[in-house]
């Protein structure tokens, strides 16, 4: 098992990114190569005793695809950046998986043009994991691709039950419909249209309409959207668990003595809470739906996150899951081409009749 | 001021209700209409010393739409509906303001067929307040429309802009556009045809795209989306602020007799905390866009949720946002036909030189 990491992207790059790489190694014996700027990259590894054991090698790539940049024309002109290069050695065998904490827009536009898509997945997807009470919930997508049309979703849904069950072991994986109200009549254009789609493909198990609220809870283990919806959802969440660990320490702060007192007794309970719900445990996000394994972590990754993120890669390509998703969606293209022609057929039949 | 309430609609409905719409006569000096099963809501009133002196009065309305039921059809078939005939009491004058804590589509539909639409505004759009570090972040809309048009969350943004200063007193609201990047081009086609339209609007402080993250982080006063994305992020913040609590108080139980001496510890720190991000601090949420006051509080609404809610409706009426939406939405529409006349104008006389 061999990981092409982007040792460029991310706001503690390269520092947190090869140190999490290193851990990953350690760890869970994972090869990687870290690709970037040699020296920068050098001057971290150095400080690690024996990193030369541990299956680490370095790749220099000249270019870095900064956040502001345009993902699809910055791909297209920075052939030796970090994310390009990276990718490549997916493209080219040489890796099984590539992740990168730069930007999402760069690494999904870096994944589509050297990767290419799996036939039967017309728009790739990022399902990443929300932490709940009761596990995990997929939200997919959750911001490669906006206006899709309900095929896609329903694409999107496939893939996303597959990567739950191999990747999280969740068997027959309870799917929903991110809408605004639990009947099949609410919501949209888009989710009016996709509701009956899902409904109607046998091998999903599919629960019906999920709310807002139905995430956080964890009652539903994929939930299925727009990728704008996801994207803001994601982001909303995020602004919103940051703000409210903010408020909670100034409380404490501004709350005298007896406050600092009871946070300090409270600390161990607090911290086994945090870790319920800590969202690097989970790291990266695949980008479902192109020709290899190609994660995302979030830009703030630390150590921690990149490790995680590169066992879940792990897990990705051990379980073959990019096989399963071939499979089924060509045996859905396969279906829906012989629904299209039995459509054709009935329609010859009419012309015939009348 | 005089407020028509729905004494039968919500979780808690009719004693939250009647207890809400007290304590608001009491505190407020408000009149209060109550509608609504007679019976039942003088069972609860009987409990209440010298309410007769408060300036309530009950109103029979013998029906009860129920949340499972179809808004439109069930608002055009009972007509005897406490929604109905307390919606009714503001078109005929005899109230200031309509408050409802049953099915939101009821009471929009009944807003908008009873009262009628203010001239400019297509689509009337629910304003709720999302409480933050900062005051307080208006939502809209938070979901009486899906698939809407530009324009509508452009006229959305003027309303929400005028509510924010006359109701919050918030001078000269910064106006985001949810969306997800900073950049003017990003986004799904809704947005990316919404931006340039915000951005001319010269009454506006338009402050560019919103992120999901800025909402909880109180970056803009007045934030601006499709009623599905904003539905599904306020069902989204319910259910985590609720999943948050709920962990927090298993870990404190979990968490032995030192976790629960802490917790004692800092709770008045925490009640400081929770004062700050109460959401039942603002109770209602207002449909902007109709010809007259409609007010719409959670289902889950207590007695001081519906409190706070009458006093925002009392707020409303007394600075007359009502009068600013018509007068602004009229001169925008003015300065829209000039605009389509000048345009005429151009095609006309490039086809003269043709």
């Amino acid at each position: 098992m061999k990981i092409a990491v982007d040792a460029m992207g991310g706001d503690y790059a390269p520092e947190q990114i090869v140190f999490g790489s290193v851990r990953a190694a350690k760890e869970y014996g994972c090869e990687i190569v870290l690709v970037g700027d040699e020296g920068k990259i050098m001057q971290v590894l150095s400080k690690v005793r024996d990193w030369q054991r541990l299956g680490i090698s370095v790749l220099h790539a000249s270019q870095v695809i900064e956040m502001g940049e345009h993902p699809v024309v910055s791909v297209r002109k920075k052939k030796d950046s970090s994310v390009v290069v990276a990718t490549r050695l997916v493209k080219e065998g040489t890796c099984d998986a590539v992740l990168s904490a730069g930007s999402t827009g760069a690494a999904v536009a870096a994944a589509q043009f050297i990767l290419g898509r799996i036939p039967g997945a017309d728009r790739p997807t990022i399902a990443t994991p929300m932490p709940t009470p009761r596990g995990v919930t997929l939200l997919l997508d959750s911001g490669a691709n906006v206006d899709s049309k309900p095929k896609h979703l329903v694409q999107g849904a496939i893939m996303g039950a597959l990567y739950a069950e191999h990747v999280f072991g969740i068997k027959n994986p309870r799917v929903g419909l991110l809408n605004i109200g639990e009947e099949e009549t609410k919501g949209n254009e888009q989710a009016q249209a996709t509701y009956p789609l899902l409904k109607a493909m046998k091998m999903l198990n599919f629960c019906g309409n999920a709310e807002g609220r139905d995430i956080p809870k964890g009652n539903f283990d994929v939930v299925v959207c727009d990728g704008f919806v996801g994207n803001v959802v994601l982001k909303f969440a995020e602004g919103l668990a940051k703000t409210l660990v903010r408020l909670a320490k100034e409380a404490v702060k501004n709350g005298g003595i007896l406050a600092k007192i009871g946070a300090f007794l409270l600390l161990p309970a607090l911290r086994k809470l945090g870790r319920t719900i800590d969202v690097s445990e989970y790291g990266g996000a695949p980008l479902l739906g192109v020709r290899g394994c190609c994660f995302i972590a979030h830009g703030s990754s630390n150590a921690k996150s990149i490790a995680s993120a590169i066992r879940i890669a792990k897990d990705y390509v051990d379980s073959d899951v990019l096989g399963h998703i071939k499979e089924n969606l060509a045996r859905e293209e396969a279906l829906g081409a012989a629904g299209e022609l039995s459509e054709t057929e009935e329609t010859a039949s009419e012309a015939a009749r009348a």
